[in-house]
């Protein structure tokens, strides 16, 4: 295992005290490292609060500041944060608004946010994010599986609550933007989780994994390997045919780590013309490494259909490591 | 060679197009994709015009924008653009105010770009950025390697030219910023130019490069890989050795593609330790791909020292798809 790491049981700890530092002036690192927060925090506005394993940033942590997060739990690599880092996170957090989570649809952030939600102090709503058509169940999943669309969640319901909107509402427009997010990837190599050492799939050096799950599950169909308008037409008809229709879009290509931006432009460029002949226009774009697996080869198209509303929730100003505009 | 491409020869032309369609707010692609060019140009200010091979994105066509560059010139994949390029895009950008270029010091760019100089219809300065401490000279080099310090000189130079700095004054700060500024780098892996299809060098699985150049140039020594503290001491002890003097700091962690963001947060950690023993104060910083070599695994760190007007030329406003704050 090559890694740029002192041991293995340290990484997460070592990691999280480098971006504290990085981003003082927007972060927060909470008690036993239990949550990134949100610096300055407005009073009155409800809460929101994600988390998950870690090994995708930048989300969550990435996405804490003005506009976004309030406070995001990091779990171990590829784990479930455990439901006293989100108790801990909305004691923290919560100024009188209540707690919206953002959780992505695996059984055990599901469970582990589920928990906290009864046992916190306050009032909490839940928005659960399963934007991935490639599959239906999977292997850590029932149902379909939370990916990059968790990110636009974020952003735009950080956007609403920013303006003021209610707890109530928020969960009603999380659902709402998770329901109009369709996204599926594409491995051509895998991730080696620390504590593991090896790699978490081997895939031959001529295939890749059409439909892959950001901790490297398994896909629809491991396929040689196909040139890049190949791929993002097979991935736009997946998503395109599961909204079931056109219309101005958001599209985010999202590299998973391991992928050059050369490359995620190249898969901009193929996913334009393809979504193109489905009636799909590309109104808002984001292109880079926002949802990923440590270093995995590969990358997800994320596509939300707009409204007047997401557009402008979109747009609106925010503040934190990762997007940052309007500020 | 696994990558999403169509053919070795289009990665470039296409990986253009997505580029200035995912970013036409901010970007013009030239003629015949000689160059990316800022949209709006500013009358009268002196142009910024930079460029070299492609590969190492987003340098530099991703700093293309208010407060930073006017124009980018992409060779192909590790290969210098040629003078037409750059004679283009001055004969576009430049708006009265001549042009000043930024060149990394690799033989073929500084020829290309001395060549350009004295055939385009402006006056035109050149800075030449060479902060790599790691070898005195290289591969593609006389004298030092320009690296990851040239998106430095490429944002301080820019904010001054915005706010009015004329030709000659850029040309005394773009130096003045790179003999403040060193880097050094270390690989884990090679990276796999797509015309070549076959990895640059290859390290076996328990060594790594120190002092790596991004073109996966030898460095100093190859050796066992070490942990992350010993890394960054090392690479800090070089660093701070040819700085001479310690002080306040921008500190970038630059990831060279295919290394992980947990990773190079951990890195910043480490680097915070290793600088304070030199008495360098991280005053300002950045962590994130920003200089790359495709996907190689590593990363290398740039120190600049900071006075008051290159760190007030830092935090002004800058609009480019790469790096963007205060807009």
């Amino acid at each position: 295992m090559k890694k740029l790491i002192n041991a293995p049981d340290t990484v997460l700890s070592e990691s999280l005290d480098g971006f504290a530092e990085a981003h003082a002036d927007i972060v927060l690192l909470g008690e036993e490292r239990k949550f990134v927060r949100r610096r300055t925090l407005k009073p009155g506005k409800p809460a929101l609060v994600s988390g998950g394993g870690s090994g995708h940033e930048p989300l969550h942590a990435g996405f804490v500041g003005f506009g976004m997060l309030d406070a995001a739990c990091p779990g171990q690599v590829f784990t479930s944060p455990t439901p006293d880092q989100m108790i801990a996170a909305v004691a923290e957090v919560d100024t009188g608004g209540g707690a919206l989570f953002i959780v992505k649809n695996y059984e055990g952030d599901v469970m582990n946010f589920e928990m906290a939600a009864e046992m916190a102090g306050s009032e909490v709503l839940t928005v659960i994010t399963d934007d991935d058509v490639a599959v239906e169940t999977s292997t850590y999943s029932l149902g379909r599986r939370g990916v990059a669309g968790t990110m636009i969640v974020e952003k735009v319901v950080g956007a609403a609550a920013e303006a003021g909107m209610g707890l109530g509402a928020l969960k009603v427009l999380g659902d709402r933007v998770n329901a109009a997010s369709r996204s599926m990837g594409v491995a051509l190599t895998s991730c080696i989780v620390p504590a593991a050492g090896t790699p978490t799939f081997t895939l031959p050096e001529d295939e890749m994994e059409m439909g892959v799950g950001i901790h490297g599950e398994p896909g629809r169909r491991r396929v040689k390997l196909e040139g890049a308008d190949a791929i993002a037409e097979e991935m736009v008809a997946a998503i395109a045919g599961d909204l079931g229709r056109g219309g101005d879009a958001l599209l985010l290509v999202n590299g998973f780590g391991g992928t050059p931006a050369m490359e995620l432009y190249l898969m901009r460029h193929a996913a334009g013309k393809a979504l193109a002949k489905h009636g799909i226009r590309i109104a808002r774009g984001l292109v880079g490494n926002y949802v990923t697996s440590l270093e995995m080869a590969g990358c997800s198209l994320t596509v939300t259909l707009l409204d007047d509303e997401i557009a402008r929730l979109w747009d609106a100003p925010v503040h934190t490591s990762a997007l940052r505009w309007g500020l």
